[in-house]
C-alpha cells in the first residue's frame, strides 16, 4: 500500500522562491543584483541585544525552558514598552511570548477557530495567513481589497461577507504586508466595535508597529477590545527576523487554551533570544531602530517621487512597513503578466521585485512588491534600472 | 455575540506542573526541595556551542532568516553525525532544522496526517503527541503497552488497532519518555516492514538518542525505511533544551510538502542556534555531552538497585533517556491515587515526582516518573526520602 501526502500539505509554492534562486544564479555568474524582494531589515538586532545574548552565552544565565508564557522579565519590559507606545496599562499574564509572529499566528487560529470555521482575510495579504488557515482546516474568505479602500478591510466589506456566510473572525494588518497601508484609528475602532457585536474574532497583526512614515506607531487593536488576539514580533521594528520571537496578547477567555497549546505545540520561545530581547527596549537600542526607519523613509520618497516616471499605478502610499505595492499593468508590454515581467526585469535589469501573485492570485499578475529595506541607495540605483528596462519596452512596442 | 474559544484548544492541563507550582511555593519558604520532574538536563549546552554562539552576536554572522530548511553548513554536520552514529548516507537536503522536536512534530504531522486521519501511540507516552495530534483534527489510537512489552508497540498490537479501524499513521519513540524503554533493533526492523506494507507512516521520535545506557545511541527508522519522518532534537543529548533547535528527516514523497508547509508555519528555525549548534559536532562537545550521560547512568543505577526497597513495580528498565517509571500501587497506603501521593511526597519529604497520569489517563494513577537528569546526588537523596515517606505510610496502614 502507499501512502500518500496529505491533502492539506498542498500549500502553494510561492513565487518569489523562484526569483531568490535566479537572484542566487545570477550573483553566482558574478553580475551585480540589486535585490529588492526581502521582507527583512538588513541593519540586524540592535547592539544593546546581541550584547546580551552574548552575555547570556557566558553561562550566566540558565538557558533551559522558560515557563510557557516566557521569562517574566521579558513580559514585564513588554507591558512597559505597551505604556510607552500606546500608553495601555498590560498585565504580563495576558502576554505569551512565541516563537516569531509565525508560532503566534498558529496558537491564535487555534485558540480561536475549528475546522471548517470561516475566517475573512484581505486580498491582497500575506500569503502565510490563508496558507496556515487552511493547513488547520480554516475556510479563508477573502476579502477582495483595492487601492480605493487602501487594500484594508472595511465594515462595509466585512458586513457583505458576513451575510453570505457568517464569520468566525478576520485578520487586520496595519501596517500591511505587500501594501505598507495602516488602518486609520477611526477605522480599526469601527472595524473592531462591528466584530465585537458581530461576534467575529479580530487577529490583529502588529509586526510592522513602529515602522512607520505617519508619525504613529500604529493602533493597538487592544486599545479598543482586548476580546481580539494581537501578533507582534522583534522581526521587522528590532530588525531580528531569524531570532524567532514573538508574542501574543491573549483574551482573557483564551489565555488558558492558549498556555496548554503552547505548552504541547512548542513548550516555549526560544530562550537565548528572550533574555537578549530585553536590551531591545532601551534607550540606545529604541534609538538604534528608529535611525533603521528613517533610512527606510527615505527610501519610500524616492520611490513614491519616481511614480510619474515609472507610471506605476494603483498605489496606496505606504503608510508603515517597508513595501511599495504598485500596479504594473501599462507597463507589462510583450509580457503576460508580473511573474514574466520580473524575471525579464532580473535578467536584463539585474533587479528583483516580487511578482503580486503570491500576495493576490486574482489581480496579483498586474502588481509588483518593491521592498524599501535595504536602504535609499540601492532603491535609487534600481530605480534608474527599471526606468530604462521599461523605457526599451515602451521603444519595442511602438 | 459572544465568541467562545475553539473545541480543539480543549488541551488538558498537565498535572506535573501543578507539581512545579507546588515545588515553587516549597522552595519559596525556603524549603529544600529536591525536584525529580524535569525533562531536561541540567548541565546545558556544550562550551563550544556556546562559544559560537557568543561569536555569532559579535556581529560576524548575520542572523535574518535562513533557507526555511535551515543552513547548509549545519546541515551537512548533520549528515556527518549520521555517518558517525547510524553508518549512515544522509542527502543534506532531505534535513529540514525545526524549531525544537515540537517544531518538527507539527510539520510532520501536518504533512503526513489529514483531518479525521487514525494515528496510533503507546501509552503511557509523550502527552504531546496526543495534544498536537488532536488540535489539528486527527483521531488517536492509543496502544495499551505494559512492562511485559517494555512500553512499546508490537506488531501484532499495531495489527490489532489497524484491523478494527485502519491507521493511516504510527508515532514510535524510543528511548520513550516517560519509561526510557528502547525498541530493539530487530523489532524496529519488524515494526517498519509491516508499517510500509500496510502503507501506515511511521513517525520516529528519536530525540533521545545518544542518551542510552545499553551501548546503542539507538536505532535509525531510516537504517530501515526512509520513507518514515524521524523526528529530532539537540535539547536532550547536547542539552540545549531552551535553544528550540530540532530537526526532520523528510521522506522523498512529503520534502516538497514540508518545506511549503515550514515556509508558512516557521519561515526558519532559530537562526542564532543553527549557527551555534554547528559546534556541538566538534570532539570536545561530544566528550561533554557523553560525560552527562555518565551521570544519568550512575543515577540510573542507583534507582535500579534501590527497586527491591522501595517496592515499586511494572518497572521495565530504563535503556535510555533520563528516566524511570514505575509502578507503586503497593505504596499508595491511604491515597487514591499517583496524584495525591506525590502530593503528599512533596509536602512531607520535600520531593517532587511526575504522576503518571500525564503520560497515561487509564493506568497513569498507579505510576510515577521519576527524572534522572539531575544526576546521581540528588537522585540518592531522594530516594531515602522517598523510603523514609513509603516506612511512615506502611507504619500507618499496619
Amino acid at each position: 500500500m502507499t501512502r500518500q501526502p496529505s491533502a492539506r500539505s498542498d500549500v502553494p509554492a510561492f513565487t518569489v522562491m523562484t526569483v531568490l534562486q535566479a537572484v542566487a544564479a545570477a550573483r553566482a555568474e558574478g553580475r551585480d543584483v540589486i535585490n529588492l524582494c526581502a521582507g527583512e531589515p538588513g541593519q540586524g538586532a540592535p547592539t544593546a541585544v546581541r550584547e546580551a545574548a552574548a552575555y547570556a552565552m557566558s553561562g550566566a544565565i540558565p538557558l533551559g525552558y522558560s515557563e510557557t508564557r516566557g521569562i517574566r522579565p521579558l513580559r514585564e519590559a513588554l507591558a512597559s514598552h505597551y505604556r510607552r507606545w500606546y500608553d495601555l496599562d498590560l498585565d504580563p499574564d495576558r502576554i505569551c511570548l512565541t516563537t516569531g509572529s509565525s508560532g503566534g499566528f498558529l496558537l491564535a487560529f487555534l485558540a480561536a477557530f475549528d475546522h471548517g470555521d470561516k475566517v475573512a482575510v484581505a486580498r491582497p495579504g500575506y500569503p502565510a495567513y490563508v496558507n496556515i488557515l487552511r493547513s488547520l482546516g480554516c475556510e479563508v474568505v477573502e476579502l477582495d481589497t483595492g487601492a480605493e479602500v487602501r487594500f484594508q478591510p472595511t465594515v462595509e466589506l466585512l458586513q457583505r461577507a458576513h451575510a453570505q456566510r457568517p464569520l468566525a473572525g478576520v485578520v487586520l494588518a496595519s501596517p500591511a504586508n505587500p501594501t505598507g497601508t495602516m488602518i486609520p484609528q477611526e477605522q480599526m475602532r469601527e472595524l473592531l466595535a462591528w466584530c465585537h457585536a458581530a461576534g467575529v474574532r479580530v487577529v490583529s497583526d502588529e509586526i510592522y508597529h513602529g515602522v512607520s512614515y505617519t508619525g504613529s506607531t500604529g493602533t493597538c487593536a487592544w486599545s479598543y477590545d482586548d476580546a481580539s488576539l494581537v501578533v507582534s514580533s522583534f522581526s521587522k521594528f528590532w530588525g531580528m527576523t531569524g531570532w524567532r520571537l514573538g508574542w501574543l496578547l491573549m483574551p482573557q477567555d483564551l489565555a488558558p487554551r492558549i498556555d496548554a497549546l503552547a505548552g504541547n505545540l512548542a513548550l516555549c520561545a526560544p530562550v537565548p533570544a528572550q533574555h537578549a530581547a530585553i536590551a531591545g527596549f532601551t534607550e540606545a537600542a529604541y534609538a538604534e531602530c528608529e535611525a533603521a526607519v528613517t533610512g527606510f523613509a527615505e527610501a519610500r520618497r524616492l520611490v513614491l517621487e519616481a511614480l510619474p516616471r515609472l507610471g506605476w499605478t494603483g498605489v496606496a502610499p505606504a503608510d508603515g512597513a517597508f513595501y511599495v505595492y504598485a500596479g504594473i499593468a501599462n507597463q507589462l508590454g510583450p509580457y503576460a503578466d508580473s511573474v514574466a515581467w520580473c524575471a525579464a526585469l532580473l535578467a536584463e535589469e539585474d533587479v528583483a521585485l516580487t511578482p503580486g501573485v503570491d500576495f493576490d492570485r486574482v489581480h496579483g499578475g498586474e502588481y509588483v512588491r518593491l521592498s524599501l529595506a535595504s536602504g535609499p541607495g540601492p532603491v535609487a540605483a534600481a530605480i534608474e534600472r527599471i526606468l530604462a528596462f521599461q523605457d526599451r519596452l515602451a521603444k519595442d512596442q511602438s
